[in-house]
């Protein structure tokens, strides 16, 4: 009997999000979240894609590439965030990052299919993804399937509260930055990346967006930024 | 750069399709498709199932073990049942079992926890899963992040017609098969299991449900049951 298989990466992610702190801890609540899908070249083929534009939402079943995978040594059990980090449950009761197999799944929103040079691209909103996210199967959303209209969420039944954002001194750099990279930030923000246990009103945080470096504190309820920093790269 | 990822089985289904023949072609269609998720003597530890009651439904993700894997001679498109079999689409536009990476995706009621001798096992329900198909990851289903309100699901968007199902001259089989097994065949056949193209309805097809091959023929929307055989196995 199989017990185990090898899977291969069809395409990969191009993320604004360069760094594991500050990204949505589900796919879909941060619209702003825009990306591509680039397909390796095997699947570049528009062929593998046809049709694909009569779906609003796909699944991204993907890899956690930059997370150690689950071993022997590690606890069975996480500490979700929605449970304020204190409380234990069992791997297969939340999706935390940390599994047997380093599976997760998205649904994003399809923007837009276009080919170039023959090579098919898809760009994707609410992205939850590490840039460079190594991507093993898509497939549609189909709602009467994927959405029971009577499912429970558990702890994680409706979205986590949001934090209301306000720039404060770093407000010169609205009308600097491209309005788009404006609402991602703050759709970011107000997700709330602080790790669970934070509460240090005076901590000032760094979350990486594309080239950038959002500073940040957070105070009852409110994240405010504190300075933007261009980051150098040679992306 | 990392570009496959060796995945084993967490556990496997118990399920009452013994066959690819008459499987619901999504999960939830059949409610009454009841069956087990065992876990790998590994993962039957209580501890990684821990607070996993607290979730109405859980999202499967599997293999296509019975299915040969998409290889280089193959067309990267295929024919859905829900395009009538004979228009084409990209792979990645449909959930066709023949797949880049062999990947299933199920969303399946969660009926019970049980914990035999300190193993855990889980009772599901609206299974569309081959008896013995392996398991990779089991996560909770999350309505707010799953489920897009304005999700479209193009040609996928509404459920497939079901058939009216009659028993017709194997009316007497009735009662003396257990209601659930009943619920389960019915339920089974209003799916309409032909594959496509297929309409002749002088045609009887045998469909295995658990020990029991049913024998129908379909008219006019209509399944009905001609015979009920039960099924020798040293299962």
């Amino acid at each position: 009997m199989t017990t185990s298989w090898d899977m291969s990466a069809i395409g990969h992610i191009q993320s604004p999000y360069r760094e594991g702190f500050g990204i949505p801890r589900q796919s879909g609540v941060v619209p702003a979240a825009t990306g591509i899908l680039l397909p390796t070249a095997e699947w570049q083929d528009p062929i593998a894609w046809q049709g694909i534009e009569a779906f609003s939402h796909l699944w991204l079943v993907w890899v956690f590439h930059a997370k150690r995978r689950m071993g022997p040594q590690d606890s069975k059990a996480v500490r979700p965030p929605r449970l304020g980090g204190n409380q234990r449950v069992g791997v297969f009761a939340s999706r935390a990052p940390v599994r047997p197999n380093p599976i997760g799944l998205s649904v994003v929103r399809l923007l837009d299919v276009t080919e170039r040079d023959g090579a098919v691209r898809l760009q994707l909103g609410g992205l939850d993804l590490l840039d460079g996210t190594p991507i093993l199967d898509v497939k549609p959303h189909v709602p009467y399937a994927d959405c029971p209209g009577d499912s429970q969420g558990g702890w994680a039944n409706a979205p986590p509260e949001r934090l209301a954002v306000v720039w404060g001194a770093a407000e010169h750099w609205i009308t600097r930055l491209d309005p788009a990279q404006v609402g991602l930030i703050e759709q970011s923000l107000a997700q709330d990346p602080r790790p669970a246990f934070h509460a240090d009103p005076k901590r000032v945080y760094g979350m990486r967006i594309e080239d950038i470096d959002v500073r940040f504190v957070v105070r009852e309820q409110r994240a405010e930024i504190q300075e933007i920093v261009p980051v150098d790269t040679e992306r």
